[in-house]
């Protein structure tokens, strides 16, 4: 496989990266804003810096030996919210012209697309293909567009797409982002580092959930995977588990100890709230698993696979 | 009303034109890539011509008394099939100005927005509100695409948006276009006027119609209703008919006798027939009616409609 990542730079491209270059002899090449780090000694590894959403860098990007691509470039929900316009600059309008390198390179790459849960509606349960988008943030909308943008260009074999929508991904390393669900990694990831974190959701809240791994996992699955029709089936609702803020923050008493838990101090915000409680939490996950797909054990897989993988607590 | 029609130049744009100077003193911009003609004579009317996708056409018609927008524009299913690049240029890049547009006008105009069946795919019987979209055609996943930018421009306050997902036209005057629908109205037009028409998809083919005179109608309709919810209900799917193509053929022959309908000659066209069959022909229409849109009786009526606002036969 010769792989682009779009947003390499980022936690989850930077996992997908380091989970290829394990496995594969191919080409990589890395593009995000700020060119990505740490891949300067690897010689399958070529890192780029560039704004998808000018004109030539897709196209500079998408040469015509690349025959993967990971689309996972993206502003996050909470940013999108805050400002619309480069929301639509980079997921619609970035989206649209990578597209478009991939149609002019001419051979058809595979094209994997995060999508998310956002692009549905409060009301929808039990998710499944058959389940209306309804968008109620722009972020949402942004992704729903860039979803029949791929979908289309599949269908006319201008490239390979699938859509792969996910669940909320907890528990990330690292800081906290500007997506509105930025917290359902903070309150279990900052206690274990002895720092108090907020959560703005009420407990009851309930959140649809992949871990790290099972989300790398199933990207470079969906890499592979045969595909027969041209116009059906390129949307997959990735598994996930249903859990409750609550039920996270036992998992971590549970796992760490009261006093960590402790650490969570509820303060409601009604702006994430407003955003967080449009996504659906329950999907039928029965397609993907029979596609091969992933799914993580529980909440405490999440909590205790993140802790296997992360540096130790500083408190 | 201070209104913009885009498209205005076209069947239903002219039709609307003269439905709205016969009711209301306000001014009447009527924007098309050609300047619609036969106006000059109403001080009430601007007519321009633009290119709505070029930079800066929609921005000088959205002037800031414009409190109503009915946007026509569109390349057609036919069409936009046959060239990708115009139909994502004028039906997405287009609509995303007009919007834009709007937005920076400030003023929050009711949006009516004619989206299509085509946004639908070949499974959905009985469309309502909660039915997915699943376009088999770029035209239709253009539409799709307008529809989502439409309802996050509503919910963010940029703009009072109503989209109306119309049934193919039938009986339209004039000339056949290239949308892919064109025979619908081909096959009742060319034989009452003495000329052989051509009908490319099987008798047993089911379409959904409207016609004219309730589809003007219901966009003025749409122009004054009132929506409370920013994010919900604003996609609304038009009340029509569903009828198949044999049927359609025999009203013709019951209304203008046996040697009319003798004029339709059966010739299938793949690239026809693949657009058009995967449009759904049934609808649930009892949201629209309860919400006061208008729908026709039968097909004869559509006949029965055209004949009295169309010319006499030649043949």
């Amino acid at each position: 496989m010769n792989v682009l990542i779009t947003g390499a730079g980022g936690f989850l491209g930077r996992l997908l990266a380091e989970a290829l270059l394990a496995r594969d002899g191919g080409r990589l090449v890395l593009l995000d804003r700020e060119k990505p780090a740490g891949f300067d000694d690897d010689p399958r590894v070529e890192a780029l810096a560039g704004d998808i959403a000018s004109p030539g860098v897709l196209a500079a990007a998408v040469t015509s030996d690349i025959d993967t691509v990971f689309h996972l470039a993206a502003v996050v929900s909470g940013e999108a919210e805050a400002n619309f316009d480069l929301g639509m600059r980079v997921n619609v309008e970035g989206s649209r012209l990578l597209l478009e390198a991939c149609r002019h390179a001419g051979r058809r790459p595979r094209v994997v697309f995060t999508s998310s849960v956002a692009v549905f509606g409060p009301n929808a349960e039990n998710i499944d293909a058959s389940t209306a988008v309804d968008p109620r943030t722009s972020y949402g909308m942004e992704k729903a567009v860039a979803e029949l943008l791929l979908k289309d260009y599949t269908r006319r074999g201008f490239v390979d797409g699938v859509v792969l929508r996910l669940p909320t991904i907890s528990v990330r390393p690292g800081r906290p982002n500007k997506a509105a669900s930025s917290f359902a990694s903070g309150i279990i990831r900052e206690p274990l580092a002895g720092v108090e974190a907020v959560c703005p959701v009420p407990p009851e809240t309930r959140l649809w959930l992949l871990s790290p791994r099972a989300a790398v996992a199933n990207l470079v699955h969906a890499a592979g995977i045969d595909l027969p029709h041209a116009d059906q089936g390129r949307v997959i609702n990735l598994p996930g588990i249903t859990v409750t803020v609550a039920e996270m923050v036992a998992a971590l008493e549970r796992i760490a100890g009261a006093e960590v838990a402790a650490r969570v101090r509820w303060e409601r915000d009604k702006n994430i709230e407003a955003i967080v409680t449009s996504w659906p939490a329950q999907w039928d996950t029965r397609e993907a698993l029979r596609l091969g797909f992933e799914n993580d054990e529980n909440f405490d897989a999440l909590v205790r696979g993140y802790l296997a993988g992360s540096p130790p607590a500083k408190a």
